[in-house]
């Protein structure tokens, strides 16, 4: 069975594995606080043009999104996202978990829009009974989004600036960061997102390591002992060089951007073979996820040999599905799918 | 200017009162566990016929949704309501800061159908992910609800159905339940509602009370320790023959219902003249709360003698308020609304 | 059965129930936003000469505790108390229902004194490992505490200077504050309180109202949106003017006071009997709680005809107990058990 | 500098980097339902003899814990522990975080007895107030305890049987588990712990592994949705295989227990050099973590040349100090050491 159920498959990057080995036996302080971490959050730092930013290495995207949200909201606040958004959906209720309530509202493409975010807002404070509603302090977007489409930087600019009117967090969760910045048409990069957002996260997991983040806070509001937080919420790693040490690979040479840009024409090579093949899709991405329309039959083909994501039923005959590539997929493997839909 | 903003603006039915002075030198003992709070619990028992039902006295209607909901709740649990519900939109997060999210149905009428539990029910456990999802584990309904419509005994039956099949707990937020078991056409009454449901409450605050609410407990699994929930929410009252005392003198003789009539009554009166006038309502409310649309010009010459909620815009011209009625509303202030309607 | 159980068996001085029932009808806007509770706090504020504080009226000592700590702190911090104060053993969790980690101080006399606060401040600051500790944040004192003592001005200074050198809260639990401001020897008021204090609550429960404190926060970092806290944590009451209309009357013309004076005489008169029976006491209490050791023969006489609370066995054949006065305790009932208590 | 500061300075065991390596590219399944982690699993369970044991891989020793506790006890209860436990000092909170409180009991050796759990629970039930105190639950050990001890099988034993009589659920952290269970005189092993425990953890972070433990659940009370908990809690790892693939390898034939075994005997031989140096010691520990007393003087001329922990102060001219070895402690390192002990 061929994957492309996910982008999480494989391990990591085989640089990774050999520095790891390499240095396996150079005794590193706990916590991240050793020099390994401290080096990757320096280039982190100057590729975001932000050398105030703070720079934590986290286990993963969950402990990331709850951690920050915790830190930054008091308790009687909470956090505006699609309806589709992770945090609403994915996470079990860890935000909820936290004690606060995930704001959601209706997206069709993923994204939340400044307009949205504005109508929200005033709907809060308009309402004379407002302090018996939870106050929205923060946005959460992702970036890619669940669906694979992607901010522009007049959207995120929109959306930067009705926060920072209202006094509200702008947060970008970066799972699959690198694949955003990649993609055909991307007119954001690491620095703009630096000065447009309070907080984001770069992708590890997803994008080339065995595990973690890098969450990026610019905004002063939300530095002071996260730390504290971090531990708090079960989220620091005893090894923290761990996770440092695959960032400094990932984000040599710009590794990091190869890596997603191999996993984004993958994913072009299927559209297109399902475009030839003549099928529509959900939604337009230019991401490592596509989600084309396919006829049952053909569904029911494809599954005995590959493996991917069931997604949402269309019509009688027809349901949307999820291709997902990442920086280890084959190109034989997208080859030989692409064939395979062009004429089975 | 004349009240009808809420249903709390006033204090307490004189019997109340006058009881609370004969018996406020007699000795209890604190938190509820007194031969008064004995005694009501009893009379609502019966009341109910479900002579296995643990009754609780709640300080007010938050205290006691975030009581019931978490304690009822594993973490990972969350509580179905409709959008409109009082957990979801008026209680600050009170729900998410005990660590559960509100699962929310679209509604227009207030009310959540049996069609849609089955369906999140269905969509959660059909979901391969499911385990990054809250689990669906209790229906929340208010009845009447926040916008005065009032279930049918088949529809609460159909909810009650698919939530035992489901394995989910029934709870009805009972705030103004009196007005909602006297409305016309109703064919709900307390033993129905106690067969039907895991637990309700029935609502004293907004009912001629001071304050107080009467939690009843029928499902087994929601009973032990709750007294432990009601101290760790900070709900409850050391001098708990407070509310017990209330609902004695409210449950003697049918009161408690005779007030509910009064108040239904003086709201019909305030529909008939919106009637006569030849307005329309924004919904078709049977209660003590009444959503006539307003052109604008009236509602400014109203707002001068009058107070009332404004609800909603309906268009450039028009706005739908809220009149509301209790137990405690006079009938010539009502008959100078009518007249004022019908005149102004 | 005559009770000396606790302080809030009975229910308000009569004054409060005649204003209730002669106020009845007078409408009232809801939460606590009403000139009745406006007026309070007015009054309360000149009392305390503290013309910036904010006064909210809150249902009872608990919810009170927990929404002052929620509010205050940081999800990591916590809150400094002596072992046996009330957040730490009485209040089922409900402040590590909010998050937050009690950090208990020893104590015999159940005071916390300055050097305690300093020498764990500087305990969690010296550490290397202090990120993975909870940081102090406040201190919880109740004055009189739990076992009737009271502090001293240079105490609560010492206590007020050490907290302000390190940026803690000091907070007060003042349930029987009126009992602790009337005792003999007490050399500390109102004023000072506000002065030296963050935040503070002036108890009603247990001091002639039927329900509710008056919580005054003068520290400006604690202020903002507190009400919004309020009702996330399930505390603001519908009619928030029930608990401001009985400030009211207990703030005119000194009436606490003299309430307070008369408990605090009654429990002298007990205190004297048992000395004169050559009877030891626990701890030397100065309030309305006194905690006298029995012969086990005369303990169990003495139940046979008063109720009293079993406090901790001393030896084999002694117990302490704890007789509890009030604002409503009869004088006669007093010489009564002193004459028992002589007697017997 | 040489560590022994800790025992996760190093990376991982070879063989695990090269079986990581060896199978980087091999496609898995998310979130731990792969076959690495299902064969792991199986053989834990046969380790353990624990044919319905359940085994979930964590991502460290703080997930676990809170994960375990959030999800055994009602909100509620607490849950026991040494004053000197983890959870109670050096995890900022992350029990308290998920609501529950951290019953201590002091302790000097860092064990729990069997005695205090009962006279806590005593304590706990005849008190008639237990309704608003914190009702015990879950009684929480370290094996090797925070100071080095190891629990004895009659130890555990009664600890367990106190437990299963009063209904409390007994729960091991074993971060450090292979040290303790190689340790000189230990009379547990796997299978006794599977028996006398409702859940603990086979440490890999500290015991050759890059990250991550292994839970062990035998009470089927605590089963139930476990893996909503750990998503819900944030500690569910992308790449679950990860930790089993590691296990999977520490595991096989016996390694776990030969690094552990290595670790100790480095740990007597830093002892042995202090004993005959004439150092005493702060406890006797029979594990990697050796606490002696050193004079002031030698213990800054050691500090130059090795890294470990400051641990207390003994007298004016003394400290205790903590000297841990590992997996990776080389033995030359430790010669060095205690060459240095005695010579210096």
């Amino acid at each position: 069975m061929i994957q492309f159920q996910c982008d999480y498959s494989e391990g990591a990057h085989p640089d990774i594995l050999r520095l790891l080995s390499d240095t396996n036996f150079v005794q590193q302080p706990g916590y991240g606080e050793d020099p390994v971490c401290c080096s990757a959050a320096r280039t982190i730092r100057a590729l975001c043009e932000a050398p105030d930013a703070d720079v934590h290495f986290m286990v993963g995207g969950t402990p990331c999104n709850l951690t920050v949200i915790a830190a930054a909201l008091r308790p009687y606040q909470g956090v505006i996202s699609a309806d589709t958004g992770h945090i609403n959906v994915h996470e079990s209720g860890a935000i909820e978990a936290t004690g606060h309530k995930v704001l959601s509202v209706p997206s069709s493409d993923g994204k939340v829009t400044a307009e949205q975010v504005e109508r929200l807002y005033r709907a809060h404070w308009d309402d004379s009974t407002h302090q018996h509603m939870v106050q929205p302090k923060m946005v959460y977007i992702s970036n890619p989004t669940e669906i694979g489409t992607v901010y522009t930087r007049s959207e995120l600019t929109a959306l930067s600036g009705v926060c920072r009117k209202n006094g509200l967090y702008l947060y970008m969760d970066g799972a699959r960061l690198g694949y955003g910045l990649t993609s055909r048409g991307c007119d954001l990069d690491l620095p703009s997102i630096a000065a447009l957002c309070d907080a984001f996260y770069i992708g590890g997991t997803k994008q080339g390591a065995l595990l973690g983040e890098a969450l990026v806070i610019t905004s002063d509001a939300l530095k002071p002992d996260f730390r504290y937080m971090i531990k708090r919420q079960g989220g620091l790693l005893a090894k923290g060089w761990l996770i440092g040490r695959q960032f400094e690979v990932l984000l040599h040479d710009g590794l990091y951007f190869s890596l997603s840009r191999h996993a984004n024409r993958m994913a072009e090579k299927i559209a297109d073979a399902c475009r030839r093949r003549g099928l529509s899709f959900l939604i337009d991405s230019p991401t490592n996820q596509q989600f084309p329309i396919l006829p049952d039959s053909l569904c029911k083909r494809l599954s005995e040999k590959y493996s991917f994501a069931y997604w949402a039923r269309v019509d009688e005959t027809h349901s949307a599905v999820r291709f997902c590539t990442s920086w280890a997929t084959r190109e034989e493997a997208v080859d030989e799918l692409c064939s395979d839909i062009l004429s089975l």
